[in-house]
């Protein structure tokens, strides 16, 4: 099979991680995918955060429901609009959702496990003041990593034939 | 190197298409790989247009000003967001950026040469209307394919060092 195409249909949200550190090299590459998304006007307003310290990650756990998927994961990534590089609020955000779905291929494709968490959105402020960032930065969402705790990870979507809602 | 890595490195938006028609197959793997992009709840908020016929497709070249662009491409895939599918803008929003990322990654991975047309936003009521289709369907952006003509495609991003802005 296409290695592409498997990736995008193998790939899962992990939120069960090995005690297992993760390569400094391969969280620059994760980071290094998701800058090579597209964005309107090539702006790139995407900027990202690495928290692998094992006292400041612990902080975020009760920033979000999903605080056991923070304390098994070895590295946070929250990323950010940088709202100075923005042009249009409905693309920028398509933008880092485009980065984003790079970064959790890129991760599933180098072994590693990562999911999207956007829950924790209703902590932004306090994430944005755990890290001592400026209100330039809107949090956009936290990307959880670590090598997976291996299990069946099961995921269903809609059949192609069911969001074609147009088709001549 | 990792095929999945190369792939998003790789990718660039293709503007320019052979006159060589894309299988109906490809067309529809296209859009499954992007129904297998993760959103919020799993919520799967994304629609799809297909748009092949040459006198339908000719409607469009005068909404954007790209023309030229839609007038090159064998297919138009028209995303759209089902508003009643949707529970939070921005993250919907960003679910349809994954999905389209998958999308131009899906279509890179077969051969095929796609660019994500965002200028189209402004017409996104002529769209619809050209489509026939209700108000509960917000155009997302337009994805323009075919199989790409031959040249040299360069692009730029900034260094992973100047886009992260914190790291313990």
């Amino acid at each position: 099979m296409n290695p592409v195409l498997d990736a995008i249909y193998s790939r899962r949200s992990v939120r069960d991680f090995m005690n297992r550190p993760v390569e400094r090299e391969k969280i620059l590459e994760v980071i290094r995918a998701g800058t090579w998304a597209p964005s309107g006007l090539n702006n790139q307003p995407w900027r990202f955060a690495i928290v692998t310290d094992p006292g400041l990650k612990g902080r975020f756990e009760g920033l979000t429901h999903y605080g056991n998927v923070i304390s098994s994961a070895r590295v946070l990534i929250p990323v950010f609009l940088d709202k100075r590089a923005m042009y249009n609020i409905v693309k920028d955000h398509q933008a880092v959702g485009a980065c984003i779905q790079n970064m959790l291929l890129a991760a599933h494709a180098m072994g590693l496990g990562a999911v999207w968490l956007g829950e924790i959105l209703r902590s932004a402020e306090d994430v944005r003041d755990l890290l001592g960032l400026s209100s330039d930065f809107e949090l956009m969402a936290v990307v959880a990593m670590g090598y997976p705790e291996h299990k069946d990870r099961t995921s269903t979507r809609n059949s192609v034939k069911e969001v074609i809602i147009f088709d001549k």
